[in-house]
C-alpha cells in the first residue's frame, strides 16, 4: 500500500500558519483537520471575514475527503466550515461541546440540515475511508472537551497537538493525556505537528487555576459591580468567573450575543456548571446592591459595538458605567487591536471605573504552551519529523530551533509556509510543491470576490475620499452645455470649501477651453493637480461625461 | 503678587495626558512646556499628524506667552512646533541637540528663519517674563540632552520631570541630577508633574547599558550582515549600534532619510562620537564581505515605505534580504502597530534572514521609569501636591495610587485629562474648568479641517466603497432621457460584476416609472436597498440627477 507518497498540506495564506485548515492526503483520499477564520488585519478594508482559500486545493479533490476533523470549539477552527461544507459532503468528527458549538455556527447560517457531525470523545479510535485511523486524544486549552490527534497512516503515524498546553490543574476536565503521547513515542512516530504560538515564550505557561487566584483578590476588593469581559468561547473562564462569583456571593448575568449563546449551548450540554440561582437575567438586576452583582460581556477587543465597548462609550442602554464599578479584562489582546483596547479602557475610567487589565492581575493566561511544555512534549512524542505549526513564521523558527536544540537533525524539520506541501515516503520526507492557495475574503455575502483591486481603491478612498466631476459637452461641437458639477465625500467638509469646489470647476472650464482633446484626460489632471497643489492631499479624482 | 491664580491646563484630547503641550499660566503670562504631535490613530483615516489644540486656549493669549520650554528632541515634544510658531511668537528655550532638531524641523517646513531659538543646558536658571524662573536639570531617556523643569512661580515651585528614568550608566552623560531633585525637595514644592508611561511596571526600568550586551551577543554570533531597525530620533540607540559595530569590526552604513538627517545633525552638533572609518556610505557596501557589514535602517514600525519595510517587500533598490542576514528590532512597537511589525518581521523570514525582536534578547529598553524609580522621584522630591502626567489615564491612575500608598491624601493628587485646568492659590490646589480643545488633525496642508463628518465618509468609502447612479430626466416631463450609468468603486470589481451593475440600472429604470416624486429618495433608496440585499454590503449610494 505504501506506495503512494502522504502529503501534509497546511492551507491558507501568509500570517498563521497550519492553524485554521490543515489536509493530509494519501492516494486518492484527504482528510482535513479544523476549518477556521483568520482574524482580518487593518489593511483588509471592509473584510468580515477571512478564511483559508481551499478552493484550488480541493478543486478536483472534493470526493477524495473521507472526513474533517474538528480539534476544539474555537473560531479560529471552526469559523469556516459553513464555507467548507457548502462546498464539501464530508462527515465531521468532533467532541460534544464542539459539535454543539459547530451546530450553533451552522444554525445561523441556516445551514444545519445539510451536516453529517459525528461526536466522538478523547480516546476514540476511527477509521476514515479505511485508510486513515483517526485515534484522538484528551488536551488542555482555554476550551473545554479540545483533543489532540493521533493518524496512523500507511507511511506511519502522524501526532498533531491541536491549540493546547500542559496545565496540572486546568479549569476543566483533567490534566492531558501524557500516557497516549508517550505511547505515541513508543510506536515511533514518523513525524509531530505542534502548536507554536508561544514558542518564543520561556518556561510554562501558568495554570488556568492562577487566574482563580486572581479572580478572588479581584472579587475580595471591589466593592460595587464588578464586569468581566471576556471572549464567548472562553468557556472554562465562564466558568471560573461563575465559580469566583458563587465564592463571593454575587449573581452572574451574561451580556452580548455571542457570549449567551455560547454559554445556553455549553450549558444545556453539561459543560458550564451554574450552582443555583447565580445566572440571572440582565434585566433582573435592577435593584440589588452592586455589591452582589457581576456582569459577564462581550467587547474584550474594545469593539465599540459590543456590550463592554456600548458602556465605555455610554451607549448602552440599560447599563451606565459609575465610580465603584470594577472592569476586568479576562482575554488576550488580539494583536492589531491594541488600540481601541487601550481606547475602551481609558473611557471606562474617565467614567470611574477601576479597570483590571495587567498581565501582573493574573486576570488571563494564555492557552498555549511555553518553551519547557513544549520541550517537554518533544521527549515525550520523540518524532522522527517535525513540522512546528500554529504560529507565525517567528514562531514555527523559534520552535524548530527548540527541537534542533533537543537533537533532531535540522533536514528532518520542515518550517513551511501555508500551501507549502510536505511528503513522505519509504525513502523519508521532504518540501515539495507550492500549491496555489492564500487566504479568501468574505464581505457580506461575497466569498473571495474581493480582490487587489477593490482593496486599493478603498484603501485610496480611506485616504483622501473622492471628487467627481460631471460635465455635459455637446456630442457635435464638444462644447461645454452647462457648469460642470463636483461630487466630493471624504476629502474637504464641503460647506467649508465651497470656494475651492468652485475655483475647481472654473479650472475644468478654463483648461477643457484650452485644449479640446480627451475630456476625460483633461478634467482628471486638471482636478488632480489643481487639489493637490491646493490641499497636499490626493483624492481619487474621476470625471463623468456626459456627451448630448 | 500671589493674587493671581496658577493654572497648569495640559492641551490636547483624549489618549497620552499632559505629554505633547502643557500651559502653565499666571495673571497674563504664559509658559508652555513641549509642542509635540501625537500619532495618528487606525481610525483617524488620512489624517497625517495629529497635534494638541492650543487654538481655543491661545486665541486671546498670544501675546501672554513668555516662552516655550522644550524638554527633549522627540516627535512628541516637538512635532507641533511649525504649527505653534506660526500662530504665537515667543522664545523657544531647549538644549543644543534639541534645539538642532528643532532647527531641522523648521528647516524641513521652510519656518527656520522665523524662530527665536535660545540654546540653554542643564542647570541653567532662566526668567521667563519676570514671573516664571525656570532651571533646568539633566535627566535620562533615549534622547541625550533630555531635561526636566523646575518652574518658581509666584505660588510656589512646581517640578516638572519630562520623559525619564533613573539610569546609573546612560549611554549617554551622566545618570540623572538626584541633587537637583533633593534640592527642590528641601524648597517644599508646591506640586510634581511627573511621566507615568510606565507606572504599571514594576521594579526599575533596565539601564540603557544592558543594550549594550544584547547588542554584544547579536553581533557575536550574526555571521552576516547586520541590520538594526530603529528610529531617527533614538540618538543613543545610534550610538550604541555604532559602538557594538566598532567593537566587532563592522562597518556602519545609515539607511533612510530620517535617520540620515537626525544622525547627521547630531555628529554635527558633537552627540555622536564615530570612530574614523566606521559610517560609511549605503553605496560603499558592494565588494565588502557581510561579516563587515551593519546597516542602521528606518522602519521598525513596520512602515512598508520605509528602508526595512522595502527590504522586507522586496522593493528596496540596493538591498535584498538572504539567508544569514539578521535583522534587530531595536525600538518600542507603538501600540497599534503590532499588526504591521508582526508581517513585516514574518516576511523578513520568508525571506531567510533570523529576525531578533524579543524583550528576552535585550536589543531595546524602555526610556521611561518604572515604579520602583518613580517612587524614588517621588520621595525626594515630597511635593504637597501631585498631578501624574505623562501617560493614559489608566497610567494616571496607577500612578496616583503609588503616590497615595506612599502616604499623599487622596485630595491631594490630581489625575486630570488634557483640557483640565487645575488651579493654585494660597488656599491650596483644585481641579476647576475644562477648556474646549482636543486633538486637530493635519491632512495634507489643511490644519484642523478635517472633522467627524469628512472622517465618518472615510470610514463608510473604506469599508464598502461608493455607488454613484448618474441619471438624466427631462426637466419638464420628468421621464428619463436615457440609460441611468452607475459608476462604483471600491464596492464590488465591476469587471466580473457587470450583470449586478446592469439590474441595478434596470431596478433604477423601473422604479423611477412606479413613483415619480422626488427621483433622488427613489434612486437611493432602490440602489441601497437592492444593492444589500444582492451583496450584504453598504457602499455610500449617490444620485446625480441632471435635467434638461
Amino acid at each position: 500500500m505504501a506506495n503512494y507518497k502522504l502529503k501534509i498540506i497546511p492551507l491558507g495564506g501568509l500570517g498563521e500558519i497550519g492553524k485554521n485548515m490543515t489536509a493530509i492526503e494519501y492516494g486518492r483520499n484527504v482528510l482535513i483537520i479544523d476549518a477556521g477564520v483568520m482574524f482580518p488585519e487593518h489593511d483588509m478594508l471592509g473584510i468580515d471575514l477571512v478564511i483559508p482559500d481551499f478552493t484550488h486545493y480541493l478543486k478536483d479533490k472534493k470526493d477524495w475527503v473521507r472526513g474533517i476533523v474538528v480539534t476544539h470549539g474555537h473560531e479560529d477552527h471552526i469559523g469556516a466550515l459553513p464555507y467548507l461544507l457548502a462546498e464539501v459532503n464530508a462527515p465531521v468528527y468532533a467532541t460534544r461541546l464542539t459539535t454543539g458549538l459547530i451546530e450553533l455556527k451552522l444554525r445561523q447560517k441556516g445551514l444545519a440540515s445539510r451536516a453529517n457531525l459525528n461526536t466522538i470523545q478523547a480516546g476514540d479510535q476511527i477509521s476514515m475511508g479505511g485508510l486513515f485511523d483517526v485515534e484522538f486524544f484528551h488536551v488542555c486549552h482555554s476550551i473545554p472537551d479540545a483533543v489532540g490527534l493521533a493518524v496512523r497512516t500507511p507511511v506511519g503515524l502522524i501526532v498533531h497537538t491541536g491549540d493546547f498546553k500542559f496545565d496540572y490543574t486546568p479549569a476543566w476536565g483533567g490534566p492531558p493525556d501524557f500516557g497516549a503521547l508517550a505511547r505515541f513515542g513508543a510506536e515511533g512516530p514518523l513525524v509531530l505537528l505542534a502548536d507554536s504560538t508561544n514558542a518564543d515564550n520561556p518556561g510554562f505557561t501558568p495554570s488556568e487555576k492562577t487566574v482563580d487566584e486572581g479572580f478572588d483578590k479581584v472579587f475580595r476588593e471591589a466593592e460595587g459591580r464588578i464586569i468581566v469581559a471576556t471572549f464567548g468561547s472562553l468557556i472554562s473562564r465562564v466558568q471560573q468567573i461563575i465559580n469566583a462569583a458563587a465564592r463571593h456571593n454575587r449573581v452572574v448575568a451574561i451580556d452580548g450575543r455571542s457570549l449567551e449563546e455560547s454559554t445556553e449551548q455549553a450549558q444545556a450540554l453539561g459543560y458550564l456548571n451554574v450552582p443555583p440561582g447565580v445566572l440571572v437575567d440582565l434585566m433582573s438586576l435592577k435593584g440589588r446592591p452592586d455589591s452582589q452583582i457581576t456582569i459577564i460581556a462581550t467587547g474584550s477587543q474594545g469593539e465599540p459595538g459590543a456590550a463592554l465597548g456600548r458602556m465605555a462609550n455610554g451607549r448602552h442602554r440599560h447599563l451606565k458605567i459609575k465610580k465603584g464599578d470594577t472592569v476586568v479584562m479576562s482575554s488576550r489582546v488580539i494583536p492589531g487591536n491594541e488600540q481601541v483596547v487601550a481606547r475602551a479602557i481609558n473611557k471606562l475610567f474617565q467614567q470611574g471605573a477601576r479597570v483590571i487589565s495587567g498581565r501582573q492581575d493574573q486576570v488571563h493566561v494564555s492557552g498555549h504552551a511555553s518553551r519547557e511544555e513544549l520541550k517537554l512534549l518533544f521527549n515525550l512524542v520523540k518524532p522522527k519529523y517535525f513540522i512546528p505549526v500554529h504560529g507565525e513564521l517567528r514562531h514555527l523558527h523559534a520552535h524548530a530551533e527548540l527541537a534542533r536544540k533537543q537533537g533532531l537533525p535540522a533536514e528532518n524539520i520542515f518550517v513551511v509556509e501555508n500551501g507549502h506541501v510536505v511528503e513522505f515516503d519509504d525513502k523519508g520526507g521532504r518540501v515539495t510543491e507550492r500549491i496555489p492557495g492564500g487566504w479568501l475574503f468574505v464581505d457580506g455575502s461575497g466569498i473571495g470576490d474581493i480582490g487587489p483591486q477593490v482593496l486599493r481603491d478603498r484603501e485610496m478612498l480611506s485616504q483622501d475620499g473622492f471628487v467627481i466631476a460631471v460635465v455635459r459637452l455637446n456630442e457635435k461641437t464638444g462644447e461645454l452645455v452647462a457648469r460642470p458639477r463636483i461630487i466630493t465625500r471624504g476629502f474637504v467638509f464641503v460647506k467649508e470649501n465651497m470656494d475651492l469646489i468652485e475655483r475647481a470647476e472654473e479650472e475644468i472650464i478654463a483648461n477643457l477651453r484650452l485644449d479640446g482633446k480627451d475630456p476625460y484626460a483633461t478634467i482628471r489632471t486638471t482636478l488632480a493637480d489643481m487639489l493637490y497643489s491646493e490641499t497636499r492631499r490626493q483624492p481619487m479624482v474621476m470625471p463623468v461625461v456626459i456627451e448630448a
